[in-house]
């Protein structure tokens, strides 16, 4: 999402300032972004970079939903705290706006409704759901002690072009770069764990919308408002590629997957001009190409 | 409220273990109780404590409201984290279940329902408020991760004999001392403020029945579930006092406070034996006889 993002801004005209783990790999980098490869812990180069910065971007994280409860005392220093730090450098430097990744897919817990409105309860099931919850509220504060202007958006599961077959999260690409490269597709549990998937694309324009966005509303869910099964990404994907016959590998289920995650977004295409404009299909497709060019399938 | 529980648990024959700080003044101080005067994020004498308890209260904190937003990210290290650390002391240890003393007056913010259920949004406005919902859902993740039980009180504004006077915190104590020894009442504000005052005798019991409770409501309001202004304090202490024409000091509002804090306790009260027992002129009494005693007036 970070590096999707930097290259929707550059190609705007913005002067963009990178700031968390750099791409390994050099095919990833976007020359036209300044790069500072530190860890968000390290305060001081937290500080050069924000300096003279009008938007701040914050789309840091150390873990996943599943790694975060295995030291949730770690992922709270290594994510709430420096967030803190980074609110304190904001509203002392010249940052009009930030604009937060929250997620939807983990602040709500297991959702009571479904599709999840940004007013039901958050009952997060890890320490990832519980820090980027916390930054809400400590953004909320920021404005409300500071008046640091902020926007919140609760993305559902991001996927498209840019994403690693090789993490645990990511399982589109995971299914594309297995089927293209010939080997079975994992399944994990049953497969009728349900997602709600937005193209990349899609959350880069969120962002940009958000910065100009001024109304009262300053959480919004972001996603396609449509729920998915892991057995319709494998149908669809054996679809799109014309491979009927893919040998499929069932795995255990995730302790950290809340079973059904679909956003409401009634409220962000009621009060803004955002739509999610990708076709799932078409996603697809793209996100094959960009699989298929990029590992040289 | 941590002196008055371990009072009462020791009245009960527990074996009482203090951790944090110590009273200073040694009449404080219960000679029952084993303390631990160390500060909360010295986690090997916090390790020490916990070792071979069976049950934990988790009553402290750094700070209060007002002193909590000068640094939030020094009170989220302060009291967050060693707060997960803690639960990682008691979910590896013999710890049967921990009882937290979360904050009826912050973690709603400003409420929107008056009186104010457990089910009403949470939206702090300060960093202790945060601190205290974060800690709410930590607790609810490990008790899905690990199992270890847990009761959350949100608990209202406390009074009675123990508190200090001469603190921020303790509006009761500090009107009683003033009227007794004979200086100016102070009203921050003007006032109207208003808030839920619930006798210490009666939170040291809303502990001892957490223990025992073992439904399903894991998050329970606990106070009067009446609202009294600033002012309503001043005529009853000057009532029971006999005190009518005692001088009247205005001074500015303090920026953390909501401008009404009353707690709907509609759910302890239906799902337990727990009530409030001490009427509040009954409780002004005996926090006038503990000020007059105490401080030698």
């Amino acid at each position: 999402m970070g590096h999707a993002l930097c290259a929707a801004l550059c190609d705007r005209g913005a002067v963009v300032q990178g700031y968390g783990r750099m791409p390994e790999d050099e095919k990833f980098r976007d020359p036209r972004v300044v790069w500072s490869n530190a860890v968000f812990s390290d305060l001081s180069a937290l500080a050069r970079a924000v300096e003279g910065q009008e938007i701040v971007f914050h789309l840091l994280s150390s873990s996943i939903p599943e790694s975060s409860n295995r030291d949730p005392a770690e992922d709270l220093f290594a994510n709430v705290f420096p967030t803190v730090k980074l609110l304190d450098l904001c509203r002392t430097g010249d940052v009009r706006k930030i604009v937060f990744a929250s997620s939807g897919g983990t602040v709500y817990g297991i959702p009571a409704t479904i599709p999840t409105p940004e007013s039901a309860p958050t009952e997060p099931t890890s320490a990832y759901g519980i820090n980027k919850l916390a930054i809400e509220k400590y953004l909320a504060l920021y404005h409300r002690l500071h008046g640091l202007d902020y926007h919140v958006l609760r993305i559902a599961n991001p996927y498209g072009p840019g994403q690693s077959p090789f993490k645990k999260q990511g399982v589109v690409a995971s299914i594309l770069y297995r089927a293209l490269s010939g080997r079975a597709l994992e399944i994990w549990g049953t497969g009728d764990v349900t997602r709600d998937f937005i193209h990349v694309d899609d959350v880069s324009q969120a962002f940009l919308d958000a910065v100009r966005y001024d109304g009262e509303h300053r959480i919004m869910n972001v996603g396609s408002g449509r729920g998915r099964t892991i057995n319709d990404i494998v149908a669809d994907v054996q679809d799109v590629l014309g491979m009927p016959s893919v040998e499929i590998v069932r795995k255990p289920a995730r302790a950290a997957d809340v079973p059904v995650s679909v956003l409401d977004t009634a409220l962000i295409m009621r009060t803004t001009a955002w739509r999610p404009r990708v076709a799932w299909l078409d996603g697809l497709r793209n996100t094959a190409a960009w699989v298929r060019s990029t590992y040289e399938l």
